[in-house]
C-alpha cells in the first residue's frame, strides 16, 4: 500500500517534470532577472544514512523529506568526503577538501582543530555578495571568524521543529533581501546516554521520555528495522537502529516544519532547498570509515527551476555544495594561493587553484550526465588521538581506499567503541563477523583496498592482491596520487617517504 | 693548554662559590626587597644539543657561553619535554606538559597547530605581574594573542649580534621597570640550502659566505669535530657537524654582545639569565625523538645571588622554565580547570591543575639536590603529517620510552630525511648501522623500550623484553601513566582500546 502510493507519486512526478521545459536552471545574480531574491536554506543532518522513505527503505517514517525528493531531486551517489562531523562541515562549507581547509578533526574541546584563516567561507562569501545569513543547531566548525553567519541563532540542535520556529522571524524579516540560512540538526547522532530501561540498552539517539516541542515521537519495533548488511543482524543492533529511527524521524519533522514556514512565507518557490547529512550513520563500519556506508548520504535538493520527482544519478560529493550554491547566488568562486598558508610544497602545483568541487546545476535536469562519475574522500581524523589518513577515489566500477597509517590499529570514535553494537561482536573475538569482515580485519586494515563496487557494494572482497588486478590497482592508486598532488595534499609525501 | 685553562677557569670560580652565603636566591616580588626591578632573560637557541666548550667539548668555541657558565650555574641533566620547535616552545613559555597546550605540532603553513585560547602564557603573567616583555628572534607559537609580549622586535633570528643590538633600545628604555627580553636565534637550526662547493655537500645550517653583520665566522675542519655515538662517523657526518659548529659559535656571539649590552646598561647584576636551547641537534637520533640526543639540552643560568661556576646535577626540563621566572618574579602560577577546553575524561582528574613543571630556584645552589631525579616527555607531532606520539619516564637509572604509534614507521623531519648524513647511511640498506642502532630499527620501533640509562647512556640496549626486567617494566610503565593522568593526556585512553 506504502509502496504503491510511493510510485503512484513518483509517476505523477514524472510526467510533471517531462512537461517541463528546464534546461539549465542556472541564473547570473542572487537577486535573479527580476526582483525576487534566490534565497538558500542548507539542511545539514547529524549522521543520517540514506535511511528515508525517498531512499527505499519502506520501514523509516521521513514523509516529509520524501514530499521535498517528490517535489525535487534526489541524488543516489551523493558522498561524503569525509565520515567525521567537524571536517565534513568544513568541507560543505568551504568547496575543499578536507587536506585543504585546516579542519583536520574535531574542533571541540582538547582536539581543538581550526581551519585556516585565510579559508572564505561559504557564509562569507554569500555575505559579501549581498545575502543575509543565518545559522541554527549544529556548528562544530572553527574559527568563527572563518565561518561567519550575520547571525547565530540559539536552539537546541536536538529539538528540530523549535529550531525551525526559531529561524521563521530571519526568513521573513526582510523580503527584498535573499537569505541563505544553515539549518544542521544534531539528530540522528548519538546521544543522551544508555536506554537502561529497554532491551539490550541501546544508545537513546537523543530520543528522550519527556519528548521534544511540537515532535510527535515516531516509535519502532526492532523487529522491524531493516538491518544493513554492513551491521550485524543482533537483537542489540536491532534495538539500536529502532532508537536511531526514531531520531530520523524527529528530525524528518523538523524538515516538514520549516518547509511549512517557507511556504507560508510565500519563499518557497524561489528557494533552493538542500537536504545532506554530513556523513553516514553513527556505527561501526560507516561513521570514521570511507566504506560506502560512511560516505553514501541523502541528498535531496529542491530547486526553483520546477523539476519533480527526478532522480540524478550523478556521482556528487560534499565538495560540490558551496560552488553549488555560489552558482545559484551568481557569486564567482574562490581561488586560492597554491596552497592555504604553505609556500613550498615538494611537488610542482598551479600558483592557483579553485575549489576542489563543481557546481551540479548545469546538470541537475539530467538522469545519468556525463562526467560525473567519479568521486574522491580524505579523510585524517575524528578525534586528536585518532590519527587515520585514508584517501579514496570511486568511480562507478571500482573503489580503491588507501590507508596511510595501516600499521596503526582502527581508532574508534569513543561512542561508536563504546556501542552495544560494536562491544556485542567484539566480545566474541576476532574471527566473529562484524557485517562482510571480521572483527580483527576491521581493526587491522592493509594498506590499499581495491573493491569492485559494481559488483561488490558491500566491499567484501579486497582485490589489492589479486594479480589479475595489479594494473587496475596502479591505475587507480595513479588517479589518487595526481588528485592528492592537484588538491596540494600535505599527505601526498607519504608515496615517496613512508 | 684549552683545557688546562678551563680547569683553572673551574677552581677558581669553586673558591668563589665556597665564599658565596648564598642559600635561597628565591624573592619576593618583581622589583626585589629594594627598588632594583629583577630583569629576565631568556636566551633560546634551536637546536642546539650539549655541544659547547662549558658542557666538556674543547673543539667547539663558544667562550661566550663558557663565560656564562663560569658565571653563573650549569645544569648537565637538563631536558626538553618534545624535541619539536612549536611544540617545544609552548612547553618553555607555559609551565605545561605539550599534551596540554594544544600547540601538539608545528604552527605554521599548513601544519596549524595552535595553543589553547584560555592558556595563560608566560610573557602574559610577567606582564600582567608589572613585566615590560619583547621578543626577538624566532618565535613559531600560536596563536599571538596566547604568547602577547608587548613589543615584538623584528630582526633576523640568523643574525644573533644584530638581533643583540635591536634589543638593546628596549633594554635600556625604562630603568624602574622590569623588562623580560624573550631572544630566540634560529640558530642552530638546519637551513640555508646545500654547500655544493664543499665536499660531500653538507647542510649550511645558516652560514653563508657573505657572512652576517658584526659576526666574526669561526670555521671547522670536519677532522677535528667530535663526532657523538649516536651518528655514523662518516665523511659526511663531519661535514654536517662542522657546518653545525660554525652556527653554534655564531650564536654565542650573539649570547656575548647580549651580555655586554647588559652589563653596559648596568643591568646584569639584576638580571636572571637564563640559556637553552628548545631540544637536541637537528640529526636522526637527536631532534624529532626522545632518545637522549633528542632531550638532553644545554641549561646556564645566571641568577643575580652570585652562584659562580656552580653544577647543578638536577633533573631538569623545559616545564620547569615557567614557574622558575615566575617564582624570580614574585609571582603566583596559573591554575587550570582538570583539563583546558575538555569537560570530560573518562578517568578521574583533579579539578584544578598548576603548572607541570616547578621552580629550580630553592635548589639552585645545591649540587644534587634531593627529588629532582625525574623528568617526563610528551611528543606527539612534528609535522602534521609525521604523527607519532611518545610519552617518556626518565630516571637516574632508567628510562621507559612508550612509541604509542609503533605500528607507523618513524615519521622523519623533512630536513632530516634529505639530511646527507642519514641518506649516506640509508643507501646502505636497512641492516647499515646508524649510531648504535640499525637503520631498520630506527625506522620501525617497538611499543615499549626501556633502557638501564646509567648502564647504556646511548640506549642501545632494549631491555622491555628481557624477563629479568618485567618487573621494572610494569613499575614504570605505571609510572609513566600516573603522569598521564595526572597531567590530563588526552593519549591516556591509548593504554586502554589500542
Amino acid at each position: 500500500m506504502m509502496l504503491a502510493h510511493r510510485l503512484l507519486i513518483l509517476a505523477i512526478a514524472l510526467a510533471c517534470w517531462a512537461c517541463t521545459s528546464q534546461t539549465n536552471p542556472s541564473p547570473p545574480s542572487a537577486t535573479g532577472s527580476g526582483d525576487t531574491p534566490r534565497n538558500i536554506v542548507l539542511i545539514v543532518a547529524d549522521d543520517h544514512g540514506q535511511d528515508a522513505g525517498a531512499y527505499g527503505n519502506p520501514v523509516i517514517q521521513t514523509p516529509n523529506l520524501d514530499a521535498l525528493a517528490a517535489d525535487g531531486v534526489r541524488f543516489p551517489y551523493a558522498f561524503a568526503t569525509t565520515a567525521s562531523c567537524s571536517a565534513s562541515r568544513s568541507v560543505i562549507l568551504s568547496g575543499l577538501h578536507n587536506h585543504r581547509t585546516g579542519q583536520f578533526g574535531h574542533m571541540h574541546d582538547f582536539h581543538h582543530f581550526k581551519s585556516y584563516s585565510n579559508l572564505k567561507s561559504l557564509p562569507v562569501l554569500l555575505s559579501e555578495g549581498g545575502y543575509r545569513t543565518a545559522s541554527i543547531g549544529k556548528y562544530h566548525v572553527a574559527p568563527q571568524e572563518v565561518y561567519a553567519f550575520d547571525q547565530m541563532l540559539q536552539g537546541n540542535a536536538r529539538s528540530p521543529i523549535a529550531m525551525a520556529n526559531t529561524a521563521e522571524a530571519f526568513i521573513t524579516e526582510n523580503a527584498q533581501q535573499p537569505f541563505f540560512l544553515y539549518y544542521a540538526t544534531s539528530d540522528p547522532h548519538r546521544g543522551g546516554g544508555f536506554a537502561d530501561d529497554l532491551p539490550h540498552a541501546p544508545d537513546r539517539f537523543g530520543n528522550r521520555p519527556e519528548g521534544y516541542p511540537d515532535i510527535e515521537p515516531v516509535r519502532y519495533n526492532p523487529d522491524e528495522v531493516i538491518v544493513p548488511p554492513f551491521l550485524p543482524d543482533t537483537p542489540t543492533a536491532r534495538a539500536e537502529l529502532a532508537q536511531y529511527y526514531e531520531s530520523v524521524s524527529r528530525l524528518d519533522q523538523g524538515v516538514g516544519r520549516l518547509i511549512a514556514i517557507l511556504k507560508d512565507a510565500g519563499v518557497y518557490e524561489n528557494t533552493l532547498i538542500i537536504y545532506i547529512s554530513d556523513h553516514g550513520i553513527a556505527f561501526p563500519g560507516a561513521k570514521t570509515t570511507t566504506y560506502e556506508p560512511g560516505l553514501l548520504i541523502p541528498m535531496i535538493v529542491r530547486h526553483p527551476g520546477g523539476l519533480r520527482s527526478h532522480v540524478n544519478e550523478a556521482m556528487v560529493s560534499l565538495v560540490d555544495i558551496t560552488p553549488t550554491l555560489l552558482d545559484f547566488a551568481g557569486i564567482t568562486p574562490p581561488t586560492y594561493p597554491q596552497h592555504i598558508g604553505l609556500p613550498v610544497l615538494r611537488e610542482q602545483l598551479p600558483e592557483e587553484q579553485g575549489l576542489h568541487g563543481r557546481s551540479f546545476l548545469p546538470v541537475l535536469s539530467e538522469t545519468r550526465p556525463e562526467g560525473w562519475d567519479e568521486i574522491f574522500a580524505s579523510h585524517t581524523f575524528h578525534e586528536i588521538q585518532m590519527y587515520y589518513p585514508m584517501r579514496v577515489v570511486r568511480d562507478r566500477q571500482y573503489k580503491l581506499i588507501w590507508n596511510i597509517a595501516h600499521g596503526l590499529p582502527y581508532p574508534f570514535a569513543s561512542d561508536l567503541w563504546e556501542s552495544p553494537t560494536w562491544q556485542g561482536v567484539y566480545a566474541q573475538g576476532p574471527d566473529a563477523l562484524y557485517g562482510p569482515r571480521s572483527v580483527q580485519d576491521y581493526i587491522h586494515r592493509p594498506a590499499f583496498e581495491l573493491y569492485d563496487i559494481a559488483a561488490d557494494p558491500y566491499e567484501s572482497n579486497n582485490l589489492a592482491n589479486d594479480p589479475r588486478y595489479a594494473e587496475t590497482l596502479t591505475t587507480y592508486k595513479n588517479r589518487l596520487r595526481a588528485f592528492q598532488q592537484r588538491t596540494s595534499d600535505p599527505w601526498t609525501l607519504k608515496w615517496t617517504y613512508e
